[in-house]
């Protein structure tokens, strides 16, 4: 999905289609737009690669974790930790002008994919 | 939630059950245990931070391509750059020893994120 472009297609005029106010037509991108474009999309595809990156990290702690608990049959659910995850996440989300109920949703996307990891980890012990 | 929580949930003995072989009984945790368990949840709030301000970052981009192709009445859908994204998402995630279904899921997941701002966009424009 090219980020920025789903949403364009909801109510951009068809190509060819006449403009509403002598703006430039569509597809009328100029070299120095063109440019901006790729520069933003260099920059999305850093950010991109970074986190990826990021979250392999972070699932080798959750792995190791999950092992750790496996291993000591350590009590599984936490509800404080989870409360400051949460409050935490949801803070700092506010602080980097990030929706706070986005932060919380990608959380609960990332744990899901965790938990797929730790009932490997559990079919495998 | 507690990231590792939930799938320890699964298949661990109540508290206070008989382990199978001899094993540490549940709750057993040595000061080390905990120390690694902290250790390991002080990386994970750390990843999360970053990635919170990573995608921060991310999110400044697109909607400057957001304003960028509203602007210039660029045509929206871009499949070349889509399925590059997707590719190249794909691949690193298997670098990072990552699960590419995952890490398309997740480009999916920022993505809807992403179209929910260009429609505020399109609102205000």
């Amino acid at each position: 999905m090219s980020d920025s472009d789903r949403t364009d297609q909801r109510g951009a005029p068809p190509p060819g289609a006449a403009t509403r106010s002598g703006e430039p037509g569509p597809g009328d991108r100029g070299p120095e737009v063109q440019d901006e474009l790729e520069r933003l999309r260099a920059s999305i595809d850093n950010i991109d690669a970074a986190v990826v990156y990021m979250l392999a990290e972070r699932f080798k702690c959750t792995q190791r974790v999950g092992r750790l608990k496996a291993e000591h049959q350590l009590p599984p659910a936490d509800p404080a930790r989870e409360s400051r995850q949460i409050a935490r996440l949801r803070e700092l989300a506010t602080e980097a002008r990030l929706d706070p109920a986005f932060a919380e949703k990608l959380l609960n996307f990332v744990i899901a994919e965790v938990i797929r990891h730790h009932e490997t980890i559990a079919r495998e012990s």
